[in-house]
């Protein structure tokens, strides 16, 4: 029996703060109140430092083929760069290729995470509808455990659903309480605009936003809500970069719809002059959608704090610039889409939402651990500090200051899209399922000790 | 030679008002002054009458086959009812099935409006999209004068075509110089949501507003327009009835683009209500899109007022109470879609716009006159009172009262949507191409006097 | 020493839902768990109950003098009533007179409040500004636990304020870390529009609404959040009624202000036909902002689903039909403002809100309990179920039916604005300071038993 | 007699283009037709030239005492530039001091007009209001063809009205048929940021946008918007800079409101980092409202485009940085608010507005002559070439190249705003009341020609 006490420190919840002291007995805490004189192996003394449930990052994409590259984490690397930055589960997307079955690629992904030093979850992509697909939905949430979906309504020819396919999940999802996120931008638009971008030999990562800008993003999202609204089923838009996407989620929970918005630290701190940087280092920020012009930004932040977007995840995907990147000099659409977040959202968010008041400390602790449980089912197992909760606890030094580099980073990637950025705040101790892997600037992590989420149905 | 002399009126139009004289020589428009002494074969005294060009309706379908049967007026039925209403020439829409060359449709309507006995020309509607679409969109426009073309985004399994045609269509229009229009309505959800309502068993005419309910058209109007944007190509989306899509097309106009807004008298003076009325009578309101709840029609009134919404036409498509919406008895989705109005539309606006504020006289005749003269670029041969111009001409008495009914009017059709409407203001006489052809309250009409016009590229 | 223990519930708070035990001691919450067994005086078996915290209504008016008249419930009729309908505290506005002391007005306000039965708080109305004023706010929020002021932007020539008068209020509230709350009409508008119904004979109880419609308060919210964004400083916008308001608040959070709003049952579940009832019972109505026309109420729904609105409080200010609403016979203008609801609206949301799933039951904790709480400092105390909190806990049947009416409820009105309402679930037990003052439909209350609030600036 | 024939030219109306010749006697246009054959004192070939109507400058202040010096240019200097650019008649600003009588101020205008060498008329600011000012406004209206007036809801404790004033000059209008236009920035805000920033020591030219922000103005066009709505009054917003104020006209006229909006070319073509120019030279642009960032300027010309704004007018108020500007070193709030614009506002829109597609030929002749000439009662004696109008008429080079610069301007500045700006496009000739007043790059104007424009009541 492993026993920890975390004393003296203020939690911080979702909903409240105080002070108070935690008692761990087998990853699970069993006390939390004042002055606990429980016995235990370690007792850590949290004085002057925030105590909240250990982040859910929802988006990650580990280990995953795109685009003829792998990315550059996998399940171990990319977890505990996590870990390092305050995250202690997330959520990766099974991809499965048009016509494979979801079973298929589901065990796919079970051999990957095997390693995972955190636990984690699987949202399914669906690629492709047919009465398989349907079926083996069903069996997602019903028998996996895996209770939310995922459609692409961009890379057409690829990995793109029609409107039409994108209905019947919507519907399937409905009769299973599933949650459908999308990743919103026509597609049709975006090959449109690649063509014609190629044609006037326009190939530089800088036409890459303009491949994709805003308003096809705004269309998507829109659309998205709209079929939603017709199915009355609950949506999730993940990555929200722009100001149209939070106008057409606005315009939809303005009518009482059930449609929930994610963002990430890209998106609320880079802008689009990423991209004119030199010597191809403009190829670490393509991804998408992609970063945008100035002004978007503000739009993002003020509807974090407003409560219109919900969440905050990181899109984690990195590929190195050397050797993967490079494949796409001379032709951004050849660029590996993607790049490293997972270990530096928590102390982004709040280094420039809370130091600089844009959000308040149970907004933060909304946004980055109790929604995303809370929304993908697994509140309050995970995202809460409660007795009976995973203890997985994040002991937070409000004052310590840092930068954050590719030289000293975690993450498996030879450039970081935030370098240079100064963060305020850190994690002291990190505690994974009771168990301290983050120590004072430490890693101290078990490979394959990473646990499979098992999800209910989300709860809105 | 024919010659006559209208004397004495204020004309009227987009621009200005001014007494004059107009002298009109073999159809044409050869003076416009001050007591003008030509000599003339019939000279009108027109004092105490607003003179304004004769309306265009861009938006009808006569002797149209749809949904098993054919439209009751033909060319020369509405157009005869159009002149009685100050109407002057139509714009009818060639529909070809899938598959079916355009020309060849082209051709059956050519044959079908022989008999018109005003000036007319043709919408070509897009159903299908390849490469013998596209030589043949070519043809339309630089060899038959067809310079405007229509894509459906709804009837699913029908006539609709899916994202990626529609943006080849506006692609190779773009090519051409020619405008899109569209009816925006998204045929996915449409689907759904009869499927849904015929299995709750909810078929009588007052679900057909349920199946396609204002957002289904918002969304639809939000996408063809940011279709547009990224195509760069001026769209014009037709029989708008809701504030959903009067705010996407308000949008859409903001960042700059061409798009343009036609609203129908039904959408600007009805209410849903209208679905509730016994004895089936309910069906006679059944078009698509709907005729919609209270609130709409201010929305859309408010947007012909500012200039977000450029025309009113009438989706002229009459059918026939008995024999033909019975049809529908039993379920809603059977109805033939479709009414009369080409003969109401002009006394209908002057009665409910201008005599009651809503729009300024020269805003009346820019709307039903000028402006879809020049979008679909017959300007300034229709639309316009200026030397050279078709003397196509209404000389209206503003003062005269009536009540509308299908007992009275010369529309084919056993009911009418406006049955006991009062009107303010009516066409003594009505002049098409320099003969007067309503006289008085007398039809004196030629059958086959009309001609096609040929089209030039719009106007915008 | 008093002690209570409330057993197997289902706790429900603005973020969690769990079953526990509540051991209560001299009026605070000393232990929640599982199986507690600590002795009590008394043990309610709370088993197929929710349980959360008593509600607190932020917005009400007793024994106001008001239009010549005095509302009349007073602090002990009144509270009584809240608590029989689930609500422990009220925080209750004292208005000076203009000219009047801050003080002297809260001194007066002491007095009345003494026999209430549950605990109260103050807001404070500025109706005038000066230095004086300044200084006597500093001692409300420093020395009198009053932490929150009221400006009214309508009744021009009596308590409005200007908009220099209001900055000034806005500036002095932010040196303090006081909230503003605001009544958002234009008076100017609604002077003009009074007299120019009143020239047209128009004085019946149909025409209060028409003399501040919707946009009047649309326009005023617009003017209190960009005064607020200027001094950068937290507000509070009462009695939101209407759809433009609605986005005034939603337009400035979506700039990232801290902005909040607060509407009440009657705008959520009535419209404006009401005011037609025969025999001056639409005088019952008569409220300022007034009851809307059809809409609406969708935009208020939608915005507290949304969380684009916060709370839900009462503006319980009654008058009896019969004596004082009658003195307006012949003159709306003249009818007291107001009507009774603190009783009814906990059980209002509960049935068309939680019941008709607009919103979850966290929300519905929250808005009525918990934000109030928070925004008016005096969370954790008021609004929570936690260790120390007041024992003010509501224990209700979710299934229990019932039907509002005037003829049973306890507020002292002759009228209910609410009459013949259906509900759905009910308070069987309610404690209020650790007391069953409400026991399976019996009150047990005790004249002069309720505290005053001393409250802690607001929480954002 | 004086007679002029232009001949060959296309004229360009805010409806139509088309070939023809002009015919002028005695200042006023006499034929338009092909071939005319006149005889004349002199023929101007137009071929290849635009013919248009000389262009209205509907907001002008020559020769304004204002902030302790006097506009520079006076009527004679600012009318001759306004004629070497292609504008032919001016409206300037009457701006009776507080507790003035209108008429003494009017008559003070008179006396200052006599040397304008073109047409001219005045709008009446209302300052202050009172039984006197309504009946000389009236008397403005109904004896001095004076039918506009302007409020200013900025400039606090100097000409600033109040909301009841402002509502009481609204209601006089609506009596008079007169139109009303507002500066529309909120007072009360601009005050506080002064006093903030100047607290903060921040007093260079780059605080003045800082002082009066975007939500200034668009809070103040908002209400000043539904004021109008109340008294249900036209109304005309002056200057409009920035998106928020856009989008407050836009909701009003979508609410189908009579409400008009004019900007100028200042804040349709620079952007805030002028106010960071070195040398003190950021105070050329100080003005108010102020230049602003970067994308308020897209939204503008997009209203323009989309008929949202209707006119673009200077508010041409120049100083000198030298002796005049350079009082505000120091202290922003000092420096003489206003720049030069006359002489360049015409070949700015042409050359930004026409020749990059922004706006089309027929709407860059409304939004310059036609409007502005309907809205204020001078069409078609102005705005117009229809035969009986004053023969206004700019004959332009649409191919001409050139370089806006202080050096060579006939503006009395001595610098430009628009200092470098390339033109396309320019007057070869421009005609005044029938006089070629400059001609292939001479001006020949006539001290004292201008004659005062009694003006009608509007036309909306």
């Amino acid at each position: 029996m492993s026993r920890l006490l975390v004393k003296n420190g203020e939690i911080i919840t979702a909903l409240d703060r105080y002070f108070s002291d935690i008692y761990i007995e087998d990853g699970v805490i069993k006390a939390i109140g004042n002055a606990l004189d429980y016995k235990a192996d370690r007792v850590i003394d949290a004085r002057g430092h925030y105590v909240f449930p250990g982040a859910v990052d929802a988006h990650t994409h580990l280990e995953l083929p795109f685009m003829g590259e792998v990315s550059t984490d996998d399940f171990e690397s990319g977890t505990a760069a996590g870990i390092a930055g305050g995250t202690t589960s997330v959520i990766d997307f099974v991809v499965p290729a048009k016509q494979q079955s979801l079973i298929e690629a589901l065990n796919n992904w079970k051999e990957k995470s095997k390693k995972a030093v955190s636990d984690y979850g699987y949202h399914m992509a669906i690629t492709w509808y047919g009465d398989q697909v349907k079926k083996e939905m069903a069996q997602c949430v019903r028998e996996e455990g895996v209770t939310s979906f995922k459609a692409f309504m961009a890379y057409k020819g690829a990995i793109m659903v029609d409107d039409g396919e994108l209905m019947s999940i919507l519907k399937t999802a409905k009769s299973l309480g599933a949650l459908v996120s999308a990743h919103c931008e026509n597609g049709e638009v975006v090959a449109l605009l690649q063509d014609r971008l190629a044609s006037e030999g326009k190939l530089e990562p800088k036409y890459h936003e303009k491949s994709r800008p805003s308003y096809v993003e705004g269309e998507a999202t829109n659309r998205f809500t709209m079929l939603a609204k017709a199915v009355d089923v609950p949506v999730y838009v993940v990555h929200v970069t722009c100001r149209e996407a939070v106008e057409a989620i606005s315009r939809a929970r303005a009518m009482g719809l059930s449609v929930y918005g994610e963002t990430c630290p890209q998106y609320l701190l880079l802008d689009d002059s990423v991209y004119e940087k030199p010597d191809f280092l403009g190829a670490a920020y393509v991804m998408s959608p992609p970063i945008r012009p100035r002004g978007h930004a503000d739009a993002l932040w003020g509807a974090l704090k407003a409560g219109q977007l919900q969440t905050v995840a990181t899109d984690h995907c990195p590929f190195h610039l050397k050797g993967q990147k490079e494949l796409g000099r001379g032709d951004f659409r050849k660029i590996p889409n993607g790049a490293a977040g997972i270990e530096n959202r928590v102390g982004l968010i709040y280094t420039y939402g809370v130091t600089e008041n844009r959000i308040n400390l149970n907004q933060f602790v909304d946004i980055l651990c109790t929604r995303p449980a809370k929304l993908f089912g697994m509140y309050p197992r995970k995202g809460a500090i409660m007795v009976g909760s995973d203890a997985d606890i994040v002991i937070w030094d409000p004052n310590t200051e840092g930068v954050i580099s590719a030289k000293t980073h975690h993450q498996r990637n030879d450039t970081s899209i935030f370098e240079g950025f100064k963060t305020k705040g850190a994690p002291t101790w990190v505690v994974v399922n009771g168990r301290v892997q983050y120590d004072q600037g430490k890693l101290d992590v078990q490979r394959g000790a990473g646990r499979f989420i098992k999800r209910n149905t989300p709860e809105m």
